[in-house]
C-alpha cells in the first residue's frame, strides 16, 4: 500500500517487438533435464522417456482473484505459480514445467512486470521447475495471468479424486482457513487506508495468516513424504476452495460418504484468535475460505500406523456409504450435512 | 451483425458450483490414446510412451484480438485452438491435447459459452485431438481464452527455428494476406452498420478472405505432406504476425541473411482485387499482415526437386549470410531491407 512515486517507468510499447517474454524470462535457469527445448520457438519439447506426464492450467483475474492494491506483483507471481504446482502434487506427480502467460493494461510499466517474472523465477528455483513458455499480449483492463503446469507420474503412482473407499480416514496436511483470514485483514486495513492514506496498516500479529494468503506454499514435501512412508491415497485433493468443496469432490466421484469430525480440523492458533476478533465461526472459515493449497486425501485404515505419527498430517474424518450422507459432526455431537457452496466468482 | 433477441439467457451465476466446465464439455469425445485422464481432476493425465512432447500456449483477449460484433462466438472458438494447433505442427509435431480456460464477465449468458465450446468441439473433432482440462473464471470485463496445446513428435523429428543454413531455399505454404484483409472487410461494414443497423452488411465476392479471417486453419497437412515427401525443414515457423517478422525470426535464430522476391509472394485474386478497392499495397499486406497461419520454413536445395510440382508450396526466397542482411527483392529489381513492425498490441 506504500507506493514509491519515483519508480522508473518504461511503458511497454518501448519495448519494441517480441522483446518482452524474452526479456522476462532471460535469466531463467533450465533445472529438468527433460526440458529439450524451452521459450523461444513456437512451441517447447519435452522429453519424459517413459514416464506419463500430467497437465492443469488456472487463471488468475485482477479484481476476481487479486487486488493489487494490497498485493504485491512479486508475490502474485510466486502465487500464480504455486496454485498450479499444487494441482499437480494432487495427483501425486512431481512438477517439472510450466507456461506462463499474462494480459497485461498499459497501464503497467515494465518494471511491474520483471516484479512478477521475478516472483515467477523464484517460485520455479524453490520448487525446482522450468518456465517453458508463454504469450504475453495487452489487455484492454487489467492484469490475468494464465498457468499451465506439467508433471511427470512413474508408473502407475497417479492417485484420483474418485478412489475413496467407504471406511477410509480422510487426512488433511497443515492448517485451515489461515488464507482466508488473512484476507479479512488485508481487506480490513485497505479500507482504513482508504480513510487516511497516512495510516500505516496494523499487521503486527497477523504475520502468518497474511503470508498464507499473499505467499502460499504447494505441499511437494508431502509427496515425498508419502512416498517415503509408503503409503499411497486412494484419492486426493488441494484444498483451493475450501474444505467442504473439496470433500464433497471426492465423495460424489468416489460415490462415498464421509463424517468430518469439527474438533479434528486443524487451525493455527492465529486463525482462532482472528476469528475471535472478527467474530467469525473458525470452523465455517477452514469449510469454506479456501486458497489453503493444503493437500486433502483418503487412506486405507491400514496405513493409520504409517501416518499417525507425523504432525503434518491430520486425519479428520471417516468415509462411508455413500447413502450415509457428508456430515460434519460438531463438538456437540450433532452431525449437519455439509453442503456445496455457490460459485463466488459469478456471484454479484 | 444480426442479433437474435429472443435467444435463451441463462445466467452463468445460476449454474451453481464447479458445474460450467463439466457442462460446456461433457459431450467431448476422447480419441487420443495417450490421453490416460481428461477433465475432471486436480489435472489431466497423458502416456506418450517414449514420444517427445511439445507445448505451446496463447491467450486471446476480446477487444485486442477479436470483436465480437462481428466474430461469432463458434468460430472464435474454432480459431483459438486453431492457432494453437499451428504452433504444434510449426514444431513438425502432431498436435494431440488442448486445455482451454476462460474468463468471461457476467454479460455472457450460457448459450454464449455453449457456441464458443461448440467452435473449440468442432476443431477438435477436425484436427483429431482431445480436450483434457481448462479452467473457468469470471472476469471484470469481457472475454479472454487461454489455449495450452499438447504435441508429440517422434525421434528426432522437430524443426526449430534456428536450422536455416545460407543458400537454403525460403518456402510458404498457401497464400499470404487474406486474413488481414478479410479484417478490413469486416471493419468496414461494421461501420456502415453503425451508421445504419438496418443495413445487411455486403459481403458478396469477400468469401476467402472474410473465412481466412474468421476461420483460419493450422496445416497439419503440410505435416504429413513433408513426410510423405521425406522432406525435414531445416527450420520452421507458422505465420502468424506477418510474413516479414516471421523471416526475421527465422534469421535472427538460425544467424543467416534473407533474399525476399516480390514477385514470388503467393496471393489469392480476392487479396489482390480486394487490396485494388482499399488503394492497399498487396506486398505490404503479405508482409505485415498476419493471422494467415501458413507455414514458413527453410529447405535444402536438394530437396528442391521433391517439392516443387507442389501447389500449396511456393519457393519464395533463398537464405544469405548474415552479414547480408534481409531484403525484399521488388519487382523493379532492387533491394529493400525488411524491418520489424512495431508490436500491435502494445501500440495505442
Amino acid at each position: 500500500m506504500i507506493e514509491d512515486k519515483n519508480q522508473q517507468r518504461t511503458q511497454l510499447s518501448d519495448l519494441g517487438e517480441f522483446g518482452l517474454i524474452d526479456h522476462l524470462t532471460k535469466n531463467f535457469k533450465i533445472s529438468q533435464k527433460s526440458t529439450v527445448k524451452s521459450i523461444g520457438d513456437d512451441a517447447a519439447v519435452l522429453d519424459f522417456k517413459n514416464e506419463k506426464i500430467v497437465i492443469t492450467t488456472d487463471l488468475l483475474v485482477e479484481g476476481v482473484h487479486f487486488d493489487l492494491s494490497y498485493v504485491p506483483l512479486k508475490h502474485l507471481g510466486y502465487k500464480a505459480v504455486v496454485v498450479n504446482l499444487s494441482d499437480v502434487y494432487a495427483m501425486n506427480a512431481n512438477a517439472t514445467q510450466v507456461t506462463v502467460s499474462i494480459a497485461v493494461s498499459n497501464r503497467f510499466p515494465l518494471e511491474a512486470l520483471e516484479e512478477l517474472y521475478a516472483g515467477i523465477e523464484t517460485a520455479a528455483k524453490i520448487y525446482n521447475i522450468d518456465v517453458v513458455g508463454g504469450d504475453t499480449t495487452s489487455s484492454t483492463t487489467g492484469l490475468l495471468i494464465s498457468v499451465t503446469a506439467i508433471g511427470t507420474i512413474e508408473s502407475d503412482d497417479e492417485v484420483y479424486r474418485d478412489g475413496a473407499k467407504s471406511s477410509d480416514l480422510l487426512v488433511v496436511t497443515g492448517d485451515l482457513g489461515a488464507a482466508y483470514m488473512g484476507l479479512q485483514i488485508l481487506e480490513r486495513e485497505k479500507e482504513v487506508y482508504k480513510v487516511n492514506p497516512n495510516n500505516q496498516p496494523d499487521l503486527d500479529g497477523y504475520s502468518y495468516i497474511i503470508e498464507r494468503q499473499l505467499k502460499p506454499e504447494a505441499r511437494k514435501d508431502i509427496i515425498k513424504l508419502l512416498k517415503d512412508l509408503n503409503v499411497k491415497p486412494s484419492s486426493m485433493i488441494d484444498v483451493s476452495d475450501g474444505l467442504s468443496s473439496e470433500i464433497m469432490h471426492l465423495c460424489k466421484q468416489s460415490n462415498v460418504g464421509c463424517d468430518l469430525y469439527e474438533e479434528k480440523i486443524p487451525l493455527d492458533p492465529q486463525v482462532i484468535s482472528t476469528c475471535e476478533e472478527f467474530n467469525i465461526d473458525s470452523t465455517t472459515v477452514a469449510l469454506n475460505g479456501g486458497e489453503d493449497y493444503e493437500l486433502l486425501f483418503t487412506i486405507s485404515q491400514e496405513d493409520y500406523s504409517k501416518i499417525k505419527a507425523n504432525p503434518n498430517l491430520t486425519v479428520i474424518g471417516y468415509m462411508k456409504e455413500a447413502q450415509e450422507g457428508i456430515h460434519l459432526v460438531t463438538r456437540a455431537d450433532t452431525k449437519i450435512p455439509i453442503k456445496a457452496q455457490g460459485w463466488k466468482n459469478f456471484n454479484a
